[in-house]
This record gives structure tokens, sequence and C-alpha cells, in this order.
């Protein structure tokens, strides 16, 4: 035993002398590597499975799971049983706090200049009292992640025994789903997602609060929940931005499906599902009640819009971030009415957060594109779901039009990469593998977190 | 006739009146806009007609060559005879030359604020003497242009001959297709473009030349030219990056179809065809030597990304002009290494021209996004197809996969207004949308042709 302490205790030291030598952001990709490839040994085991699941189906699942994807190949009640489940349901629930939490505090703890995150997090720009230490903001975040989780599978359970479900299974579906849902994972264990509850609207309701809940993030939430209670005169210009941008889009996309879309056929739920739709895309949650591979061309194309957007930088959701997007046309805006300030809503955006902008469009961009063109060489798909697959794994959303499961190795090896890079943030991945070159800059690129 | 006299004096002199009313951009798009008018009444007199061309088609085929775009709903040599041929030749020649020098001029005569374009044209930047006058460099341009159309008229003319065309009409194609070719507009008289001669290596060399020529435009090549003749030591900066762009993005281009496309069956011919494909949508000339309906998914794609881009802002070419694509490559190299500064080739590139750098980058994009978003609601073609028609109209390059005379009267009416928009300019014409409500802030937006 004291051997194996030993070992434990010399790996532990390696670790925190190669934390200690990197960089924040090759720390991040490396601590997000490192519980891919965990996740991916534990799925391993025989033990865990029904069917036996490839070293590819294994690998793809473990990284969709830590990136709150829900992209899969193979389907996970199928092919794993309970105890394997609820490893897939670790995985992604470490995924989806990792990213609203143990980011933050693991970012503050590895490196000495927490000046502008403390400030950002606890202090001025958001209306938490100064005196709360970081520790007690992450474990805030932790019990406000778990109250939610807890309220939600409550009233999974009762919308499941509802539906007749035996009261075992309702409990077991009742947990995976709900923290599915709140860390936007879309992980299911229903193989047709919720189609068959695409006009229950009690489940409608559940999914959508608790996926827009861990979209929109702890800090969005509390900065609101302080304004509507009253113990706030307003909220934050960053909220601000969020909450408007996320309504206006919200409204779009189910205005847009809702008059649209032909493959709808019930006209009682239409309003219901069109809302599920815009929804599932911007929090990047990834159930779906319709069929995906169904809809019409130009719908395809808008979630497509959606997914790329994407919601809150300051929760479990993916994509470009509508902070992102708000910079991009306040430049343009200002441009166009020839302004040489440039500004959103009469408050003047900060260079630095132009540059952080329109670094991480350019990227985001770059890499679908890339990514969507590798692809048009190795699988025979129609163009536009090839383009919506690499936005929903680039965009940590997991919607697919049915293609995920018939993608060539490579294709699946590329839609790996895309996963883990959508959950590290491009911009992170960039300065990762450009380590080397810029080891003495660290101190400038301190907050690209934040976009 | 003096009555007649008097009636057109007091046009022009409420013409003037109604110019000086407004801005630089408001009179460039109201200029388009007046040559597209006569363009369209003119090509409408029946005289001039073989067949009977519809209302839509004549200002399709009006707005294309205005623009020197080169998408035709129908056939110019079947559609018209010689006589409505030579106006549709002028057209495109108008339009050409317009973009490098009447654009240039009317914008320094309209304004009193011609300090930035003076300098620019005339001054340091370049290295023309200081004492050359404006009026001067716009002769000097329209000569260069009649210069290089006849040298390719003459040569033109010898490779017809050999292939055996009568003299006649040897002469008149030689001087269409030369225009042509100088003014990127892609217009042709054979229906096949230049597909019946893939393999003619003289033929080729002539419209790469002079599509090269006119798109890099009269600032650039000149430059060049007093750096290898030895009357300078070096270069400007932006010819520097608009060289160094446009042969990487070529080469790529070339490569890329040499290696991959399966639809080219010769192997004798098969680098020469490649370089032409590459080339034609880079210089936004349009013509085409292979099928572009044939071409196999993602070279289709990666034509698309070329015909975006484009090349220099001081030629014929259309696209998003590579210095563009250079500012927003600074702005993410940058910032992926850390540096404040947005720097290319070591030179500091001023925050101005990133901002309409990223200014036009999003327009662009979003111009090309929406309206291929509405194209997927009146047409029935594969999206790949959609997207690459309105690439290649907001580009002015005018290759297609062959839909342009299968669309609805809604999509022929969308790419007419895209064509009208590529050609005034993204920026310039978002701001003549505006104009009424940025009248006083004229002063901060002179600069924003030169991207
Ligand atoms: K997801
Ligand atoms: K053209």
């Amino acid at each position: 035993m004291t051997k194996h302490k030993n070992v434990l205790y010399k790996i532990l030291s390696w670790y925190k002398k190669f934390q200690v030598s990197k960089s924040p952001q090759m720390n991040l990709v490396w601590g997000f590597f490192l519980y891919t490839v965990i996740g991916f040994l534990l799925l391993s085991i025989p033990i865990f499975h029904k069917t036996s699941v490839s070293f590819l189906d294994t690998l793809f699942i473990s990284t969709s799971a830590i990136s709150t994807t829900g992209l899969v190949t193979v389907s996970v009640y199928d092919s794993y049983n309970f105890f394997g489940q609820l490893i897939v349901m670790v995985l992604f629930q470490i995924g989806g706090i990792g990213y609203m939490t143990l980011t933050t505090y693991y970012l503050l703890f590895t490196t000495q200049k927490i000046g502008h995150w403390h400030k950002k997090v606890v202090g001025a720009e958001f209306t938490l009292p100064k005196t709360i230490k970081i520790r007690d903001f992450v474990k805030s975040v932790i019990v406000f992640t778990l109250i939610m989780e807890v309220i939600g599978a409550i009233c999974f359970f009762i919308a499941f025994r509802q539906t007749g479900m035996e009261t075992l299974k309702a409990v077991w579906f009742s947990v995976f789903h709900s923290v599915s849902a709140f860390c936007t994972a879309g992980f299911g264990l229903f193989n047709n997602s919720f189609e068959s509850y695409s006009s229950n609207a009690l489940i409608n309701t559940i999914i959508s609060v608790l996926a827009i809940a861990g979209s929109l993030g702890f800090i969005v939430i509390t900065d609101l929940w302080y304004r509507i209670t009253g113990k706030s005169n307003s909220v934050s210009f960053t909220t601000k931005i969020i909450t408007y941008g996320f309504v206006i889009l919200l409204f779009l996309g189910t205005t847009l499906v809702y008059f649209t879309e032909p493959s709808i056929r019930s006209s009682d739920s239409r309003l219901v599902e069109s809302f599920f739709q815009a929804m599932t895309a911007m929090t990047t949650v990834g159930f779906n009640t319709i069929s995906t591979g169904n809809l019409s061309l130009p719908i395809l194309l808008f979630v497509t819009f959606l997914m790329y957007i994407g919601a809150s930088p300051s929760g479990t959701a993916g994509g470009m971030k509508i902070t992102t997007l708000t910079a991009m046309i306040s430049i343009l805006k200002s441009r166009l009415f020839g302004q040489k300030r440039i500004s959103f809503l009469n408050r003047t955006i900060p260079f630095e957060r132009l540059y952080v902008a329109t670094s991480t469009f350019m990227m985001y961009t770059s890499i679908i594109f890339l990514f969507t063109f590798l692809l048009t060489f190795t699988e025979r798909f129609e163009f536009q779901r090839i383009l919506f697959e690499v936005a929903s794994a680039l965009g940590t959303v997991g919607l697919s039009t049915g293609i995920t499961g018939d993608l060539s190795n490579t294709g699946k090896a590329l839609t790996i990469v895309l996963m883990f890079i959508g959950r590290v943030g491009v911009l992170t991945f960039g300065f990762a593998l450009l380590e080397r070159k810029n080891k003495s800059k660290e101190e400038s690129i301190e907050d690209d977190l934040a976009v």
C-alpha cells in the first residue's frame, strides 16, 4: 500500500511540475485532454458494455461527453449498461461544470495574475458583494448547478411517470436527462432524443428552463435574479447584451421555423416545436423534438447559423457567443454611420475587446470552413449536412441530420478534433498551438476567455 | 435642334445639381444605376435583337455588363446581333475602366477632400512622379487600358485565325474577348465560354495575361514595372501584399485542382486547365475552360473561396480583396502571438485600415449568407450551386454551375441586386443606404474605397 501511495504521489508531483511549466492555455488543453483520456479508458472496460464498442467510437463518446456536445456514433443506451451510462453522465457533468467554474478556478490558481478575473468575477462588473472569496464563488456555482439539477430531476420524474414509465427507470432517466439538459450536453437515453415528447408541454418546459439557465450561466442568471428581486437597480452591460441578443435570436428562430418549416405536421404543438428547435440550437443543448434530417434547407441553414452563434460566454454553451457577434456588429454599425468611436447601446467598447472578438470570429469561421472543406473530401453526404455537422461539433451542440454514425473513420477523427477545439475554445487552442513561440507574452493574453 | 439642346442642357444642369447635393457614395450608386438604366434602354430596342429578350433578362444583361460580372440568363450571341453585342461590349468597357479610373476621377472631382487619394495615387505611396496631375493620371490609365486591349486583340486574332476562324468574325471576336478579358467582364460570344480551347496554350496565355493585368490594376502593374525595369528600388507595401497574396492563392488553387479534380480528363493540358480555373476565379474574369457544373464538391468550394477573396483593390476585379484578407489575418496572427501592435511583414497596420477591413469582411460575408439564405427559399437547386452563384454574382466573377438561366424571377432579381452591390462595393452601398442618417460625417469615410 505504501508503495502504491508513493507511486501516486510521484505521478501527482510530476504533474504539478508539468502544470507550473505551462501557460494557463496549455494547462487547459492538457486538462481537457486528460479527462478525455480517463473517460476513454473507463468506457473501454468491457464490464460497462451491453455490446462491444470500437476504439474510435469510444474515443468519440468520451470526447463528446467531456465537451458536452452529445454527438454519438453509437447509441449510448444500446451500447452501455447502467454503470457505463453513469460514467458518461459523470463525464458531461465534469465537462459542464468545468467550463463554468473549474476553468475559472483553475486559471485563478495556476496563474498569479488573478487581478482581472477577480475584479470581473467578484467585483465591480457583476453585482456580487466584493468580499466573497474566489473559492466561495466557485462553491456557489457548484451549489447552484446541483440545486438546478435536483429540481430538474424531480420535475422530469413527475413528467416521465405521467407518461407511464416504471419508477426505477424514471428515476435514472430523470437524473441523467436533468444533468444532460443543464450542462447543455444533449446526451439522451432515448434513441430518437425527445421526438416522442414533441407535444409534451411539461418536458419541453423542463428542458428549456434547464438549458437556458445552464447556457446563460451563473453570472448572468444571478445578475438577472438580483435585478428581478430588487436587490440591485440595474444589470451589468454584459448581462444586458447577452439577454437581449438571446431573446432576439430566439424570437427570430421560433418565428422563422413556425412560419416556414414544412416538416412539422401537427398544428397544435407547432409553436412549442418551433420554439424548441430555436432553443436547442442557441443554448447548444442539442436535444431535438422534430427530426433534424427532415428540416427544409432554409431552416437547416438558419439552425446552422444559430449553432454558429451560440449563447453566453459565462455558461455551458458553445458557439462563437453573442458577445462576439455584438462586438462585430458594433464595428460594422459604427463604420457605416461614420463614427470613430465604436459603441453599442451608447457604450464604447474597448479596443482590446474588439481585438479579441475579431480574432475569435476569424478563427471560429476559418475552422468551420477548413473542416467542412476537409470533410467534403472524406464524406459523400450532401454539403449542407456536412456543414451542419461541423457547426454542431465545433459549437458543442450535438444536433445532427443523422450522418454521425455513418461518418468515415477520418470523418469521425476530424469531428473529435472539432468537439475538442469547441470546448477548449478556438483562441485558447490557437495559443496552445503556438505556445513555444510566445512564452514571454502571457501577460497580454490573460483575458481571452471572456469572449 | 435648339429646343432639343435646351432640354438636354436642362437635364444636365438638373443632374449636376442633384450630384452636388449627394455624398460621393450616393453619387457612385446613382452613377452606376444611371449607366445600368441607359444600357437597359438601349438593349431593349428590337433592332439589336436576333430573338426577343424579356424585360428581366435585359435588365440582367445590362447589370451584368456594367458590373463586369458576365453572368447571363440568355446567350448574348444568340440573342443580339452585331450592334447589340457592341452595346454589351461598350457597357462592360465603361464598367471596367469605370472602376479603375472613372471612380477615382469622379470621387476626386465631386469632393473637395482629395488629399488622401491625391497623396496615395500620385504621391509617396506609389512610385509615380509627384508632379503628375490627376487628369493626367486618369489619362494614363485609359491609355494603358487601350494599349493592353489592342495588343490583346491582335494576339487573339492570330490565335483565332490559327483555329481556322474566318477573318471578319475573327476581328470582331478578338476585339470583344480582349476587352472582356482585360475588364474581367467574362462575357463571351461562344456559348460554352472557352471550353473548346481548354488546351490552346496561346489563348490560355492571352486571357490570363489580360485578366491578371486588369485585375491587379494600373497602380500595381506600374509599380511592379518600375521595379522590374530598375526605375525604382522597391515596390510599395500595398503592391507587395497584393502580389504575394495573389501568387500564393493562385499557386494553392492550381495545385489543389491539379491533384484532386476528377472531372479533368486530359492529362496533357491538366496543368493549364488547373491554372486557368484558379486564375479565372481570383481575377474574377469568369471565363471557363472546364465545365464548372461538373467540378467536384471540394473544388467547387475552393473556387467559391477564391471568388470570395478576389484580387486587388486597384483593379477591375471584384471580391473582398486580398488587402482585406491580409488585414484580417494580421489581427488574428497578432492576437495569437500576444502582440498589442497589429502588424504584417513587420509593418504596423493603422487602426483605421483594420476598422475598414473588419467592416468590409463582416458586410461582405453577411450579404453572401443573407442572399444564399433567401435563394434557398426561392430556388430548388443544390445548396452548393446556390452559394456558388451568390459568391460569383457579388464577386462580379460570372462563373456558374449552369443554374443562371433556370433561376426563378425572384432569383434573377436577387442576383441583379448582388451584381450591383458587388460592383458599387459593399461599404459604399451600406453608406448610400444610410446616407440621410449621417450626412454630416462624410469626413471620416473618405478613404473607404481603398480596401
Ligand atoms: K450539446
Ligand atoms: K467577371
